[in-house]
Order: C-alpha cells, then structure tokens, then sequence
C-alpha cells in the first residue's frame, strides 16, 4: 500500500474509534438491552453500513469496545507509572489505590458490569466477554502490582492485590444505582492503611 | 375472620412463596430480559392470573422476590449465631467470613447482581430497587458484625467490615461467568487472617 492510501485508512480508523467510544457510553448510558449497532452509529454520526462494514455483530462491536477502552485506560495509568515511581511508603499506595478506584467507579467499569452481566445468560457473548474478561483481569492485575510496588515473590502479597482488586469491583458496584462517593472514600481511606501495612 | 378462612390463606401464602422462589430463580438463570411474569407463573405451577393477582407488576414481582429471599437467607445466617457465638478468635472470623462470602456467590446474589444492573437503566425499576439495596445491604451489614463479633465503637471497625463486604460483592461478580471457586478460595483464606488480626 503506497502513501496515498493513508488517509483512507486514517478515516476508517478514526470512524472505528469514534464507534468504539461511543458503543462503551451507550452501554454504560442505556445497559445492554438498550444498545444496538443503530443506536451506536447514529451517537457517532456514523451510517449504518459504515458501522457494519467495521464490526459484523453487536456482541462483535461492543466486545471489541469494552477491550478498546479498557486498553486506552490502562495506557493512560501505565503513563502515570514513571511518576508513581518515585514515591514509596504510604503516600504511594494512596496514589495507587486513587487510580485503581477510580478505574472500577467510571463509565467503563459501569459498560463492562452490564456485558458480563448480559453475557451472563446470552450464549454468543458468553464465549468473548469471558476471553476479555480474562485479559482485563490480569492486565489490572499487572497495573495493579507495579502501581502498588507490590513484591509478589513475597507470601501472600498476590492474594493481597487479588482481594484488594475485589474489594475495587465490589466498591464499583455499590457505586451503581446511587452516589455511593461518601462511604467509599471512608472505606478507601481506612483500607489503604491496611494495605499499606500489608505491602 | 374465623379459623374456617384459614386453609384457604395458608393455601394464598403457599402460592405467592412459590411464586418469589421461582422469580429468583428465574432472574439468577435468565436474567431480567428473560425473566416475565408468565415465565415465572409457568414455572411455580401457577396460573398467569393467579400470579397476577399476587403481583400486579412485573417489577413488583421481582423487587418483592429478591427481598423475602434476602430475609430468608438472613434469617438462615441469623439462626447460626448461638453456635457462632460460642466461638472466638480466628475460629469465629473463618466460619463468619465463609457464610459472607457463601451469601455473595449463591443464586440469591445472581439474582439481584441482574436486578441491580436492570434497574440502572430502568425507570420504573429504579426507585424499588435502590431502595430494596439499602435495606437489604444495612441487614446484611448488622449480620456481619454479629458474626465477626466486631465492636464497632472501636475506631476503623466498621470501615473494615464494610471494604470486607465490598470484597465479598466484588468475588461473587467474578464468579459471575466462570467458576472463580480456586483463586476465590485463596483469597479468602488469606483476607480471613488479614481480617482477624484487624478485629
């Protein structure tokens, strides 16, 4: 492919991005139920054979979105890395447990609990919302352990992030049919404590 | 009324029992989408009217279904605590910590994780359902500090036990599409000493 054809590819990169986005909003906005590759497309001004010339299926389209964004975050906490780095003891877990909360109390984590949720029961999302739910999982783990400075070679310091990553989901959860904000910044004030003692 | 009415009332009571069991049940295999009166009628043996004259609405039915199993389960949970409270010590928190953990992976938890995420984009569901969460979660808080026998007069307590309920909530969603017993289990073998030495 020579130069020429780049800005045709860009545009189709661009649509696929701007559907992307929005198919993660709609699910996050309206729940499985009430997304469909219409309803995306028009929410990206795209048409909708453009949409269904990029993603063939609405399981293809909004699999493909929760792993998107859930890429883009993880690069936008990864950026942060060389920063967290240089702070240790408590004002580093503090940091860390900010970012990791945070990540679990936005509209992804929200788009991503209603596609497990209707995976679920629903037989051609089970098999991908299961793959990507596995390759999520251990790349928050991984975020997690570097954010944290977590020593996994030690004793029980794995079990110590996989439960804190738990506490992380369920604390999204909570957040999910009201303002949950007050509780859980005591809850996470007084669990990032424990944690740092832990680590 | 007289005791000539009462066959009649058990037979009443027996019928809409029935009809909340099956609800769960039905939310916790189905899912809201799948989840009708008519399904749930079908399944308890009764009529599409009976079931109606119980329950007037769909979201009535499942709001009501979710409550009496929560107070069910709870009144299950409760009718441990003699045995319980004979026990102290790390003893006390490992058998405490696994009837949490047992509340949060059940079909009772399936069921209202779907409700939850249902009403988040349901008008007519929401005002029940967040309402329904709340009693729901301050009861099964109460439950968790008799069973752990944590006094929550001390400082940090109670943020322990509520970030340890959040743990719970977040290790019954990851057992949502595959079976997460063997890392759950680590988990949880690791957090019960973490939480004993916290109490």
């Amino acid at each position: 492919m020579g130069p020429l054809s780049l800005p045709k590819q860009d545009r189709s990169r661009a649509t696929r991005q701007r559907l992307l986005e929005a198919a993660v909003a709609c699910l996050a906005e309206r729940g499985w139920g009430g997304s469909t590759v219409s309803v995306v497309a028009e929410r990206a001004g795209v048409s909708r054979g453009a949409a269904q010339h990029h993603f063939r299926t609405r399981e293809e389209l909004f699999t493909a979105a929760v792993e998107y964004v859930a890429e883009q975050r993880s690069a936008a906490v990864r950026g942060l890395l060389p920063q967290v780095q240089l702070i240790t003891g408590p004002a580093r877990t503090h940091m860390a447990v900010g970012q990791l909360v945070d990540l679990c109390t936005g509209p992804l984590f929200r788009a991503a609990l209603h596609l497990w949720v209707a995976a679920s029961d629903d037989d051609a999302l089970r098999t991908p919302v299961t793959e990507l739910e596995a390759r999520v999982g251990r790349e928050v783990h991984r975020m997690a352990v570097e954010l944290l400075g977590a020593d996994e070679r030690r004793p029980g310091v794995r079990e110590t992030v996989q439960g804190f990553l738990d506490m992380c989901r369920g604390l999204g959860l909570a957040h999910l049919l009201t303002d949950d904000t007050a509780r859980r910044e005591r809850v996470v004030r007084h669990w990032t404590a424990v944690l740092s003692n832990l680590l």
